[in-house]
């Protein structure tokens, strides 16, 4: 089936003549009948939400399925470059991706403190049929909870998705092998640095927006060319440096990276700088790193530039060897003057609610 | 595989120095990592989870699988006969076994207050590692977000459930015909009513416990013996009375009960009496209506009856008829006295947060 099929394009656009989420619309009757035929159903626009039973059938052409889930509580809920609703389809879809499954559909679980505004929410499930549609994923099946006023935060939301895999190799930390390669699909730092921001009223010359998007076609193009990818990851909470020690420790490898050769755009390591960030730790929503063997290398950074928008795809480092069995695993990081560092893991809390 | 082949029996109990839950537990960092790795990976021991990726890799055998998805906001956490995680986990197996598939897999997200006990959240993920042993599942999945102290309250988990379809039939409103007889498992309003007391400190002359409970293993049962299932759906949020006119109104049927069959125990109806509720439309976390054909009723019953736990399966009704096209759904009750009226979906807010 192509989209269009899926997609009921012609449902209205969601409207309702309340102001407010009340407690009544998360009680199971006619309230939250209302609330979800007049604004997630028509949002959504899937022909298993139509069905309105517990549970959307689909139908799955590969034996094998990858399923993730995240729960999102950024705070503001809207942002220069996306809001809660874009980020909570396009995590979703990105963590399918990095395991080398082409998305198949999506759950979305809505936690509404009372008296949250109705518009906001139509804004929200608007904001994630667009980034569905972008992604190539339909929102099959969901689930709307309120709690009274002061004990939530205006909205929460809960993704999870399923998708059929699309590599006969188990894209893990595993699979890592050295003399692999760290590729990066563009410059670090975004996502947080606009969140807070956005959070914190605080203005630079230009406006930092989000770096979230879907991150699908750049993977399934790997795939597609027949690239044998050994691990893909997204850099969100805890950025590039977190995501590449968690790599590191699981694979039992030493990883060395270039500081030159990360991305950094000049406004996001000026704003890092007074606030006291280090770039490598920042969370991004449409940044990820691919570790596949250097002899394919180059064809790989071919295929990240035509899927690039926006941003520019480096070669970042590379496997050297395998620790000792029993140690943990190292990153390091050669510095611009040359010295090398050794890169952890973020400890403590950088940048709350960012995701 | 079976369960045990699935899941690490031998893991290390769920152990954590520190007393409470830090903001810096959601960031993504070193605290969050510890987190995971002291109370969730030993609490749910699935092979899956032990990989540590963004998602989990599953061989599915069936070419159609369902999936669902609740989040659970219930308060207090923990109540007679269950918590927030036993639901969590129940409610979703409930779910997935309405639309007549096996439970397959779970995801689980967790929004945590800032300042949650340590030792409730392993409480909870204790519970919710006994709740998917009960019903055959692994969580294989998950995700931890905090919030600020004041933003959320406590503790709400986000399942989501992947199952795979046993039944050729589409079981769904839509399957529904006149001459169909609708059955139920067991007595109605435990859950609302214990909930209720629980909250409010109330005291009866017994506990009330709720029934919360797996669903899978009757259903399953009733599908291996060849039944005819027409529909299925689960008693949760507005009871028995607002399942009904959706179904009625889905199916465009007319559905006619009897009061004097629906199964309600005498402390509930004596609860029900002094807060002012209608059993009818009272939540459930272990009850639900099968619809199949007249003529298989017996056999149906016969197998309730076998899987039943403390409760009595009934046969509450049957579908009268089509109701004109473009006509919404009927649903009539007769009385013990021998009137009849029309049951309608809950209106306003009954209980807020059962679930």
């Amino acid at each position: 089936m192509t989209l269009s099929d899926n997609f009921n394009l012609n449902c209205p656009l969601p409207k309702a003549d309340y102001p407010y989420v009340l407690l009544a619309h998360g009680g199971g009757g006619r309230l939250m009948h209302r609330l979800i035929e007049d604004i997630f159903i028509p949002a959504f626009g899937s022909q298993e939400l139509e069905l309105r039973h517990d549970g959307a059938r689909l139908d799955i052409e590969s034996s094998a399925v990858v399923m993730t889930t995240d729960s999102y509580v950024v705070h503001p809920l809207f942002f220069p470059g996306g809001d809660i609703g874009s980020l909570a389809v396009n995590g979703t879809v990105n963590d399918l991706a990095m395991c080398g499954a082409r998305p198949t559909a999506l759950s979305a679980a809505f936690i509404i403190e009372e008296g949250f505004p109705v518009e906001s929410l139509v804004r929200v499930a608007q904001s994630m049929r667009a980034a569905a549609e972008a992604a190539g994923v339909r929102i099959v099946t969901g689930d709307t909870k309120v709690v009274d006023k002061g004990r939530g935060h205006g909205l929460f939301i809960t993704t999870a998705g399923i998708g059929e895999v699309k590599s006969s190799r188990l894209i893990a930390p595993s699979s890592v092998r050295p003399g692999d390669v760290i590729l990066i699909n563009g410059d670090v730092g975004r996502h947080g640095i606009a969140i807070m921001a956005a959070r914190e009223g605080l203005e630079f010359e230009t406006t930092i927006e989000s770096d979230c998007a879907p991150l699908v076609d750049s993977v399934m193009r790997m795939l597609d060319a027949g690239l044998d990818l050994h691990c893909l990851r997204d850099l969100t909470r805890g950025g590039l440096a977190t995501t590449l020690v968690e790599i590191a420790d699981a694979a039992g490898v030493h990883i060395a990276i270039e500081e030159a050769a990360v991305p950094v755009r000049e406004e996001i390591r000026g704003a890092c700088e007074i606030l006291g960030f280090d770039p490598l730790y920042v969370a991004n929503e449409g940044r990820f790193i691919a570790i596949l063997p250097g002899k394919e290398a180059d064809r790989a950074l071919d295929i990240l530039r035509k899927s690039a928008v926006d941003c520019t795809p480096m070669r970042i480092g590379q496997v050297v060897e395998r620790v000792p069995d029993g140690q943990p695993g190292l990153v390091t990081m050669t510095s611009v003057i040359g010295s090398e560092r050794i890169i952890d893991m973020l400890s403590g809390e950088q940048l709350p609610r960012i995701c």
